[in-house]
C-alpha cells in the first residue's frame, strides 16, 4: 500500500468515541505514515503521547490501538504513531521486515528521531501543544528512549522489554543517564529475546530521579492485560499533574 | 511497658474515621500483644489485611499505622498488627533489638507463625472471616512469606526488601516456590542491607503465576510514598475481586 497515502492529513474513521486520522508526512525525503487518535468532542485534549511500535509490528499494532484508546476514552489525552524505518507502510510491498539490518544501518535511531520531531510538529499544530509523553515497548525503547533523551518537552515516558542489547547498545548505554522525565520500565522476567541482565542493566543507567520497574513472568510478548491498562493511567497521572 | 496490656481487647482509640483497638494474646506460653484497624461505622469490612513490620520497628510504626488508614478509610478494610518477636512491647524494658540474635534462632519462624494464626483467630472472632491479605516488608517478608506459605487462606501478599539473605535464607528459598497467591514485591535498587542480586533472586523463586516486581532507587528505607500508597490499592483489588 506504500504511497497510497498522500501527505498531510487524510481519513478520519471514528469508532467508540475516538476518533482516528490517517496522516503521511516528508522527512528529509523519507516518507512518513501515521496515524493520530483524540477523544470525540470539542474539549481539546489534555495531553499527547507518542506511541512507539515494536519490531515487526506497525503504527496500528492492535495493543497500540488499545492503548490510544485507553488514552482517549478514560484520560481525554490524544495520542499518535508512525510506522518505523521498514516497516508498516514503509515496507516495499511483498518485502518481509529484517530488523537486523535496519537496527545495524548506523544512521536509523537519528533518522527515526527526526521522523517523531517532524511528525511532533505535524500533529501538534491540529491538536495544539499540550503536555507530552512517551510510550513504547522493544523496539518502541530501543528507539524511543534516545528520542526521549533528544527531546526534552517529554514529561514522562513508559520504556521497557529492551536492554543494552542488539546492535545500538552503545547507542542506549549513551543517552540513558541523560533521561530526566519520569520513567515506568516494563521487563519480561522470561524475555527470550532480550537477555533480562541487559535490560535490568539498561533500567539502572537511567537518569531519571524518579523511575520504576516493572518486572513480571512471562515471554517478551506477554505484558499481563493489566500492567498495559495501568501503564496508561501512569501516563495521564503525570501529564495531568 | 511490657505486661501492662491485659490478655483479650484493650483500649479502643478513633481518629479520622479509623477504629483501633489494642489487643493481647498469649500463644505457646507467649505474649503477643497487636493492634487492629478497622473503618468506623456499623458495616462490616470487606477484607482483613495483616500487617508485618519490619526489623527495629513495631506493631505501631508509623508506616504500619499510614497503611492501616489507607485500608480503611480509602478501602473499608480492616487490618492488625502483631509485635514481632524481640520487638515492640515483646522486648524487655531498656533492652535494644537484637535481630541477628532473633532471626539466628532456628524456632523463630514456626513461632512466629503461631503467633499471627492465635492473632488471626482472635482477630477473626470480633472482626468475622473476611477475604484476607498480607503486607510486609524486610523482616515482614522474612517472616511473611513462611506465613503465607503456611496460610492456604491468604489471597494476595504484598512483600519485598527481603531476598534469598540472612540467616534464614535457606528457608525463603524453600517456602517460596509453594506460594500460590498474586504477589506484588517491592525491589529498593540501591539496597545498603538486602543485596539487590538476592531479592531479584527470592523473586524469581516465587512460584506464584501472577507476580510483579517493583523496583524504585533509593535505599533500603527509601520506598516511594506512591509505591506505599499504591500497595493499599493492589491489595484492595484482589481482596475485593
Amino acid at each position: 500500500m506504500t504511497g497510497e497515502q498522500p501527505l498531510g492529513w487524510g481519513e478520519e474513521r471514528v469508532a467508540k468515541d475516538v476518533v482516528e486520522r490517517a496522516f503521511a508526512i516528508e522527512v528529509a525525503g523519507r516518507r512518513v505514515p501515521g496515524a493520530c487518535w483524540r477523544p470525540e468532542g470539542a474539549d481539546a485534549p489534555t495531553g499527547l503521547v507518542m506511541l512507539g511500535h515494536g519490531g515487526g509490528a506497525n503504527k496500528r499494532a492492535p495493543y497500540l490501538l488499545a492503548i490510544a484508546r485507553w488514552l482517549a476514552r478514560r484520560h481525554g489525552i490524544a495520542a499518535f504513531a508512525i510506522d518505523g524505518p521498514g516497516h508498516g507502510d514503509r515496507l516495499p510491498p511483498d518485502a518481509e521486515p529484517n530488523f537486523e539490518n535496519v537496527w545495524q544501518a548506523p544512521e536509523t535511531t537519528d533518522n527515526t528521531i527526526a521522523d517523531w520531531h517532524g511528525a511532533l510538529e505535524f500533529v501538534q499544530s491540529a491538536v495544539g501543544t499540550t503536555p507530552l509523553g512517551y510510550w513504547g515497548l522493544s523496539m518502541g525503547t530501543m528507539m524511543g528512549l534516545p528520542l526521549i533523551a533528544g527531546t526534552p518537552a517529554v514529561r514522562v515516558a513508559l520504556l521497557g522489554l529492551m536492554g543494552v542489547w542488539g546492535p545500538t547498545a552503545d547507542r542506549l548505554r549513551q543517552d540513558a543517564p541523560t533521561l530526566a522525565c519520569p520513567v515506568r520500565f516494563l521487563v519480561q522476567w522470561d524475555d527470550e529475546i532480550v537477555p533480562r541482565e541487559t535490560a535490568l542493566t539498561l533500567f539502572t543507567l537511567i537518569g531519571s530521579e524518579q523511575k520504576t520497574l516493572h518486572g513480571n513472568p512471562g515471554l517478551h510478548q506477554a505484558v499481563p492485560a493489566q500492567e498495559m491498562r495501568a501503564s496508561t493511567g501512569f501516563l495521564a497521572a503525570h501529564l495531568k499533574a
